[in-house]
């Protein structure tokens, strides 16, 4: 069975380095990069797709909340037309970005808080479809949405047409209802690689999911990715990248 | 002859309206949207592009500096590596918007602070013509540089087989040399509509212009578009859009 | 009785106007001035305490999300202690301001979405009034709460020993259960200046409340604010300064 | 003779770290924190005030212009008066947060491009030396101006009656002409421990300099720190604190 791995990237703000894309990127099949508003920014982006496209990753648009300071992590309460605007801002953004370097722009995962939100707020789910359902049809070109299973975004993206990818997390704790932990919590991130490696191939045998994200901002970050990536081709699962995969 | 009416519009920014558009947009045939960085908004750009796309004008870029306080007018030392990946990002970002609204943007046109300083910064002229070049390529479409004649801007536009529109301003006062005379000297600005008009009228027969602008940001801003349109098409002058004026 | 008149200033940003408050300070007894989170930034600081110190009202903060873009009017999930260092920073800054000017810091009162958080969440109403009591030790002087009666935000300042003043708005719509009625309802805003001065004299004749609020951001805000002075001083009410009523 | 030893701290933004406080703060006499434009934010800024009250250290000002994506090292064309009152409205919320947890602001030193600019700029370092000086006589205590010898701004401070203290940069090279040599020629940063403690030494010896700049933002700096302040002593000179040294 064929599974997608994918990080958030990019995430770097001016003087202010985060994550080891360097490392990161070659060891995903695809990655999400951020767009400017939570993080990121115009050169950012740019060296970071440069990057995607040298280790010939998928690439994708990770939106977020318009605060730099919380890291798209707080909750803003926009409105869905603003929330519309403001995605199709950013993934245009980005996909200018990409077509510049040559890349394509393949997929769409909302960032933090923004993801959290449309888990379950049908009005901002499809406002966020809308805007990629609309950039895409004037590309003339699929644009994949990215999601937690049984969402209220994989919902939208089915009934605007959009292809679809369930994500699963590698390295973040489950609570019994599906959730994930929440970040506050002890346990939250699984940085153990054994650990995050076991609960990637049990979410791909799930069939449940169509990419599994691996987290870059922690200390260990690139010996998770590894060892997600080696226990999921030593279960008989293909790692590649979700926008060669059918998916949707 | 012809010759093009532009205005810098979409403006406001979030709770804060500037300028007059629904009134002005009509009296153009091309405008320049504000990107985000030094005023606008996403949802400002989506409703600033459907008032072009219902009035039939031309719309372009107007790419500024990362400085909403000071609206894009003080000069930032941004490299020319900043500079060409923030002009990317924000024509790419309204080039998005206008194909989700099924406009087509045809030019770009620096702004403030940006614009002055690409009349003799040869390398910043050039940052800013790589990242529209680079965007015209990817989207197979020309995309217009407007600016000051005799520009490094300009210039530069050439050097990258560029189409470039020559700009004079119809409400603004020249000093001897050619200048602009500045915003902080007195009679800077021509609000007077007969005074404007016949400045028009003047630039136009001139034959060294490709474009006119108007600014809207002054009480009687419509009423000088009016006037220095209708006296264009008293003098025998065709006021018609830039990107259907076979300019460059 | 007295009742002390408020007025949220100092709205504008870079070069951005709001409100009319040269004409609207002198028909206050107190205003609030935006500390350059949500709106106003340094230089309109010193200008708005500078027109109220030459009317002789009082002057208080007025702290808001950091969120220009939705001027601070969209809730945003900041933790307790981001809000009272945010608050703490945004007084600070105002009383910096209004000390070099010689003016006196007299009161805080939290804008949009804060205001209405404050109103039920304990923890975030806490937050805030520790802040503001930790400068008013520090700087030696009271800083009275205002709030809206009956809320958290009144409580924590009890519990901390903050002098309180109970806000009510002249100019919205109240629903039966005593909360302002949303502004995206129709009939939120009273802008007819007669219904206000009526709503004002039955809200002060309540006794409920230590000061009234008046919106300068309506068209007719003066003559609002005129009708609203008026029909008080008829009804035989003292519109006098908070900081001079011995409120608390 | 005594000499200060400061270095620039609370530079982290939001979620992006910068230097090693912890460790580097112990080992100045002064810092400088910066207060929420360039870098900081307020909630970095009260642990930075807390982790120098630790120490024991002197707490001074840190102004920048207001681009965090440039880190405020980017040139920026404010006026005078948008200068005087940005620095304003920075000492002023520092100068909060520093009462509020019980130190005391004693230094104000500009950053990144406003330093480099008030070296030659009478205009803007009088701006600057107004905004401090207002603050200082609104508080009723001395903030003294930290800056390079023989520049625009210690004339200023000079002028109106404020404290002054010149400073050297023991880790970064000098050019012949008394200037610092770019950051972006090789050799501008001098990161061995050695050579940086020699010319700390030097510059001591000379007598010019009240205080010397050690930075934290390279991976040895604590190395560089402690050598600087080990070489001082050897060399018979007393490390102490700036606000205690009676510089002025």
């Amino acid at each position: 069975v064929r599974i997608d791995l994918n990080a958030d990237v990019g995430e770097s703000f001016g003087p202010w380095p985060m994550g080891q894309d360097g490392l990161l990127i070659p060891l995903m099949t695809s990655v999400n990069v951020a767009c400017g508003f939570h993080a990121g920014d115009p050169l950012t982006m740019e060296r970071t797709v440069e990057h995607a496209l040298a280790a010939g990753v998928g690439v994708g648009a990770h939106p977020g909340y318009p605060d730099r300071e919380g890291f798209g992590r707080r909750a803003l309460a926009m409105s869905p037309a603003e929330l519309e605007a403001a995605v199709l801002y950013q993934v245009a953004a980005l996909d200018g970005v990409c077509a510049a370097l040559g890349a394509t722009l393949g997929h769409v995962k909302p960032h933090g808080a923004l993801y959290d939100r449309v888990r379950d707020d049908r009005e901002a789910a499809e406002a966020l479809c809308r805007a990629v359902r609309r950039l895409a049809e004037a590309v003339g070109r699929p644009l994949t949405i990215v999601g937690p299973p049984g969402s209220a975004l994989l919902a939208a993206a089915e009934v605007l047409s959009l292809p679809a990818a369930a994500e699963g997390f590698a390295d973040r704790a489950y609570e019994p209802d599906g959730r994930l932990r929440s970040r506050r919590l002890p346990g939250a991130v699984l940085d153990d690689p054994t650990t995050a490696a076991a609960q990637a191939v049990s979410l791909a045998d799930s069939g449940r999911f169509a990419t599994l994200c691996v987290h870059g901002d922690t200390p260990g970050a690139t010996d998770v990715a590894r060892a997600v990536r080696e226990a999921l081709s030593a279960a008989g699962h293909e790692v590649a990248r979700l926008d060669r995969a059918g998916v949707g």
